[in-house]
């Protein structure tokens, strides 16, 4: 695209997934890594460095080659990377500096104390004898972790030390290793951010996710976490914030907890592309991988580039890891997923090896709970069930009336939504009878996907202007009629609302047109209910039009 | 994936395209081409072979290194491939019998005709003589296509006979071509189906495009083709028929034409991916190209693969084209690209050359509208002025009434609508007096984007009910009250709608509760105006609770 070649240290999955992005834009890079790692597997452009990403001479054979250098991976020689730096007046991103602070996750977290990021509380492991670490249990509780400061990824390097007694096994594990110990963290979720920093300084987050780890590896990620709005947004601000305190410009991903008070701590942060990320793929106007290459060469990058494709956009990424039994065996869950609508495999080119990351697969849907039956079926929980393309549709519409009596009347409009083959539910919630009910589903309502309330009733008929008043979605008023007075008490009772609460009301009895109202309020999500609903008023007509034929036809008198 | 390396014949940006598909599931790919071809630069598991897909050797020497061989460019040697075929017992997909059929347009219109496929009417011409052609134009009528039968792309082999005095000129042009004529045809759109054949025979269309050519070069395509969805339909359906008729499994793209008269035309066939299906990398479930690397070598394609992302997904493609002035200038419009939100970049690593396919350009949007003012940008066209970002947004919301003396009291409800910052419009549309500007409005409201329609009328109040017998939009009626009868006679009139046409009634003279309502039923596309709406509600709780802080702080007699 522009001419500059990029230099990735190391060739692993994520500077594939590099790689792939730059190919898109034109953009060469150069890879130093092992041979036939997966990045220089699909990149056959230059003759690729092959080497250790922490030796000197390969990083600066790399260098003499491109205009700019990053890293897919931290664990790289910091000192090298100056030193080529300096040499050769190449621009590094991230920086050197950053990558030197994040190696060492205690320098890390003290730093991001310095600008006042909230981490999980943490202490410095000066000698690594039983006495310090005695001491240090004292202070902050058993059981606490003991990690190493450098080095470690996946759960490798921490250890948890449970009581006085598991101090001499702690110390064995991590023996000859640079120590420090964080506080015990019990929290209830993993979140996590990515994030994009310009060279000019400006920071931009991808949705906060939540992450699912097993055995310390990252299993699942659920895009956008399912969490109160508010506390993404907190994440997000946090995230930007950590990010913002480290200059030079590239993607970082941010991994935080989320304590039971709803406190957010700060757990780690990867000056890279993140596997947290991966769902960015399919789910994001700009994926991580190619936010990060604009980045680094200087390219624009728009408005929003880090929002969800849609905003009605969920993600589940699932990693897929060598089975720990029989080689190869995790393609059945991929070949699984290719029969999956919606769901995307990427495989590393890597041989099968227990617990390796092989792959992932991108899991989208418009509904959280449809990616989910998506994941079961692929990861084989619903055994002896089919494809889950059948999953019982969350209902749409809620038909809800004041008292079985008006079933009747309200059973007419259900029957038109099942005959245009939209999902409701149907129930009875009183206003003056169960008042606590009525509030829950007014609440629920909109969190559970429910899209616009029919509610009936007669006489005082305040069930659809209450529900109106406690729910943001649009509730339809069916006037029922009573013994007395025709209608016209429940009309009037539904009708007129005061302002700042609307109820659209329909006809007296008539849940016929509430649910075509329904139909066509629905519309607005899909156009095939528009579709539908053109051709019910075709058919309408052309009802119509045949008896005026009969009745030309017979004349007035026989018809 | 599954172990199976497939052999392309051709190198292009189709086959690179087909190598990223196959890279992101681990299948392996071996190009056949000249070195250094687009598809080689992206693919260095193995050395490929350098040499031409229409010499017998090569297609060996690929043949014996791969379990099945595809071709992105049909003009191929099929005679070779048969020999391979049968001599290494290999599978070819698109079959060779296919790609020969496929490679002389004129077989290939017999043969369509042959499975009732409607094609231009079309007559060899057996000699290339000025008496043949002379006859053909006494036939045929003046103008008329000649058209090579094999070998020509992108417009080159054909020439438009104008009249009997260029036969001699068409002759020159086309000297020693094997030639066909085809009646001329003055269609009005070109449109274009993807299909995908499974190797069991079942046929999957995407949607159906409109193609835009310059020069006889693709030059923008739009995906859904903006047509009536029945034509699209019909389009869909001619494709997959056509698509049946020829055995074997893989994709094709089917081009089409649109006559005056709604009749559709298949042009002609390419049995491997094509131009007008790269906008399906970013707009649909599955690209074309994973599609057709899934189908060859038969892994599973799922249910509903080919459709687009999302209902309301909207796709623009521009191919980027070598600037015929200034070399690498076509860049100048990627690099506007890369500032675009939801617009994404792909170039293919070919040298710059006048008007040669360089690269293309997909813009996703849930709007065409919106897509259009992004290639305006990215095309330069809108000189001076800065990213669209703030284009001017469709009205989502109409708001019409009877008369202006009804404006007093709809405005208040224009006025809800512009705080919650949605889009509408208010105009004067009477049933009595302008029935005729009623019935377009109603009829065209759908089309031009609107998703709700509040209609205001006093006394007789028919418009609301008028309108929505003619829409398949929600519409909102507000009684508005006149000199007598309170405006219950308004009320009545809107309320009372027959069985089969809902009106959403609202309180008399409650223009406010309309538009409330209105971002209610908005709230169904677009989360954000159900939080808004939510946050509404609370501020109307607040302003009570402070009232009720007043009146208790200062007493019932003071207030």
């Amino acid at each position: 695209m522009d001419g500059k070649t990029i230099g990735i240290l190391g060739g692993g999955q994520l500077g594939r997934m590099l790689v792939e992005a730059a190919h898109r834009l034109n953009i060469k890079t150069i890879i130093l890594d092992a041979p036939n790692s997966p990045a220089k597997q699909i990149n056959a452009l230059d003759s690729h460095i092959d080497g250790s990403f922490t030796d000197l001479d390969s990083i600066t054979k790399l260098a003499k080659k491109c205009d700019v250098l990053t890293v897919e991976i931290e664990h790289v020689d910091v000192e090298a990377l100056k030193t080529v730096s300096s040499q050769l007046n190449i621009p590094i991103y991230p920086l050197p500096e950053t990558i030197k602070l994040i190696q060492d996750k205690f320098l890390q977290k003290k730093h991001l104390i310095s600008h006042e990021v909230p981490v999980v509380e943490s202490y410095s492991v000066e000698e690594n004898t039983k006495e310090n670490l005695l001491q240090i249990g004292d202070k902050i509780g058993f059981p606490f972790m003991l990690k190493s400061r450098t080095l470690a990824y996946d759960g490798r390097g921490n250890f948890v030390v449970k009581s006085q007694e598991s101090i001499d096994e702690a110390l064995k594990f991590l023996s000859n290793r640079p120590l420090y110990a964080e506080k015990w963290c019990p929290f209830t979720k993993e979140l996590a951010v990515m994030v994009v920093r310009s060279i000019e300084g400006e920071v931009f987050s991808y949705p906060t996710v939540e992450t699912i780890h097993q055995n310390n590896i990252c299993h699942l990620v659920f895009a956008p976490a399912q969490i109160n709005p508010s506390l993404s947004e907190k994440a997000s601000i946090m995230a930007k914030n950590a990010v913002k305190s480290f200059p030079g410009c590239g993607i970082f991903g941010v991994e935080m907890f989320l304590l039971p008070n709803n406190e957010l701590l700060i757990n780690e942060i990867a000056p890279r592309p993140h596997n947290s990320g991966h769902y960015t793929i399919d789910a994001c106007v700009t994926s991580q991988f190619e936010a990060h290459v604009r980045a680094v060469v200087g390219l624009p990058l728009p408005k929003n580039f880090t929002s969800l494709s849609t905003p009605s956009t969920n993600a589940i990424m699932l990693n897929v890891l060598g089975d720990v039994k029989e080689t190869n065996k995790e393609l059945e869950m991929c070949r699984k997923a290719l029969e999956t609508p919606n769901a995307s495999v990427y495989l590393y080119g890597k041989s099968s090896k227990p617990s390796r990351k092989m792959g992932h697969i991108n899991i989208i849907s418009s509904s959280m709970d449809v990616a989910e039956a998506k994941l079961n079926y692929i990861m084989g929980e619903t055994s002896g069930v089919s494809l889950p393309l059948e999953i019982k549709e969350k209902p749409l519409v809620g038909i809800i009336m004041g008292s079985d009596s008006d079933l009747p009347v309200m059973s007419v409009g259900a029957n038109i939504l099942k005959k245009f083959g939209v999902p409701f539910e149907v129930t009875i919630v009183s206003a003056h009878r169960t008042p606590h009910r009525m509030s829950k589903y007014a609440i629920e309502a909109s969190e559970r996907g429910l899209k616009c309330i029919i509610a009936g009733a007669g006489g005082a008929a305040h069930l659809p202007g209450m529900v109106a008043a406690m729910t943001p979605l649009p509730v339809i008023g069916v006037p029922v009629k009573g013994s007395s007075l025709d209608g016209v008490d429940s009309l009037h009772s539904i009708v007129q609302m005061p302002r700042g609460i609307p109820v659209a009301t329909v006809a007296i009895n008539n849940s016929t047109n509430a649910a075509l109202l329904a139909v066509r309020i629905l519309g607005a999500i899909d156009h095939k209910w528009l579709n539908e609903m053109n051709q019910y008023m075709i058919n309408m007509e052309s009802e119509v039009l045949n008896k005026v034929e009969k009745l030309e036809l017979v004349g007035y008198e026989n018809y």
